[in-house]
């Protein structure tokens, strides 16, 4: 076919298939026409998740609204990993880099956690949600990972779902190595969480009933002190490479 | 003891010991001084990459130079893992959190690399150089990693030296998982090195040098598209949990 790749990629909320046409959200026309300067049959791709991604033309459509017309599918949909980041929220600008990043490796679900020593104590979830979108749209994945409203420690466990194992970041240093921990709890198909602390770490408390939990690992990464955010990237990177779809 | 941990950890360039005097760069004297605001015999944290981190305190000095007096060693130097990053420079940001967050991760040595698709052109050697002191310094590490001259594609695999394995992310998906490429090239000590490409891809020709080199072999990261900076970290974490100092 030898079409060229289009310039532009782009997050769906409806429905895609051969032939449907599809009006994107204001923003998003905004972008397409004002800032990447598409025109009137151009290609755009998208994807919604579900349906793969979409090879679309730009249909029609003024100032304020365009129409995009799907043509052919150029990815099927595939199974992505399931693993779920449980986060203490940090500043804007480290946050914002944890969602962009962590989107990147494959997490499938965010969770902003309040512990003990979290300094944050509003977290903007749309803008969260927003930004693991504009994420996703680069690093070419099929998915946008869900950002959960925000809990606090005591609820994320007391409602932890059955079979899913929680890796927990203890900086104390008394944590399994995390690649021993990863080979140990090696399921099929690897269903796991990774809950990492805020700047402060975790209470003595919070560590002491983490540590009670049967579902919970404590793990650790290394002897040097990691940044929050830091932290999270090495272990979803770990997890990927020992138990998810790196191997 | 019981003595608190000192607010403030700088590097020093010359020895550490008993009973020795130190005086800190001008801009560290002004750190100590104005921003944290420390006095006349307040603790101060010292590492040189050398002789273990010690418990120094403010000795005297004025607007201009002070002088610390090392106490005692709070820490003893200890061996790190070999590891170099090499890569080709990003854009100004990017950077910036390449350089901080291998530091955090222990990189050893870091090495810019021009390839044919490298955006930039200049790179600020000093800059990179303050930037990992100042990570360093954060981090708790006892050294600083080295920063290298930059040095093209070319020279760097010329120069690479006996007995040091380079993993190469190649992004074509056409290399080995990075788990079961560390599993395979475990050495002991381990000796490694890890080579990202710029943005836009390392070129075909480059690629096909690259995999024709015994000590090369290409690893990769999985089905999604990672920024530069992205696969530096998780390759470096993955490389610290199976053959670095994680386990």
């Amino acid at each position: 076919m030898g079409y060229a790749k289009p310039s532009a990629r782009i997050f769906i909320a409806g429905d895609l298939g051969p032939g449907l046409a599809v009006t994107p959200e204001r923003a998003q026309g905004h972008y397409l026409t004002h800032v990447m300067r598409l025109a009137e049959g151009d290609a755009v791709a998208l994807f919604n998740g579900r349906d793969g991604e979409w090879r679309a033309v730009i249909a029609g459509g003024g100032r304020h609204a365009v129409t995009l017309a799907c043509e052919t599918q150029t990815r099927p949909q595939r199974a992505e990993p399931d693993v779920w980041l449980a986060f203490a929220p940090l500043k804007k600008t480290p946050t914002d880099f944890l969602i962009e990043k962590t989107t990147e490796l494959g997490v499938s679900r965010l969770i902003p956690v309040f512990t003990r020593h979290t300094a944050t104590e509003r977290v903007k979830v749309e803008r969260l949600r927003a930004h693991a979108i504009e994420a996703a749209e680069q690093c070419e994945r099929l998915s946008v990972p869900e950002v959960a409203e925000p809990v606090t420690l005591e609820r994320l466990l007391a409602e932890w779902p059955a079979g899913r194992t929680l890796l927990v970041l203890d900086e104390t240093g008394g944590g399994a190595p995390i690649a021993a921990a990863l080979a140990e709890n090696a399921t099929t198909p690897p269903c796991h969480g990774i809950l990492i602390g805020p700047e402060g770490g975790f209470s003595f408390n919070e560590l002491d009933a983490l540590r009670k939990l049967a579902f919970v690992t404590p793990v650790g990464v290394g002897p040097r002190i990691l940044r929050a955010e830091t932290a999270a990237l090495a272990a979803l990177s770990c997890w990927q490479a020992l138990v998810g779809d790196w191997r």
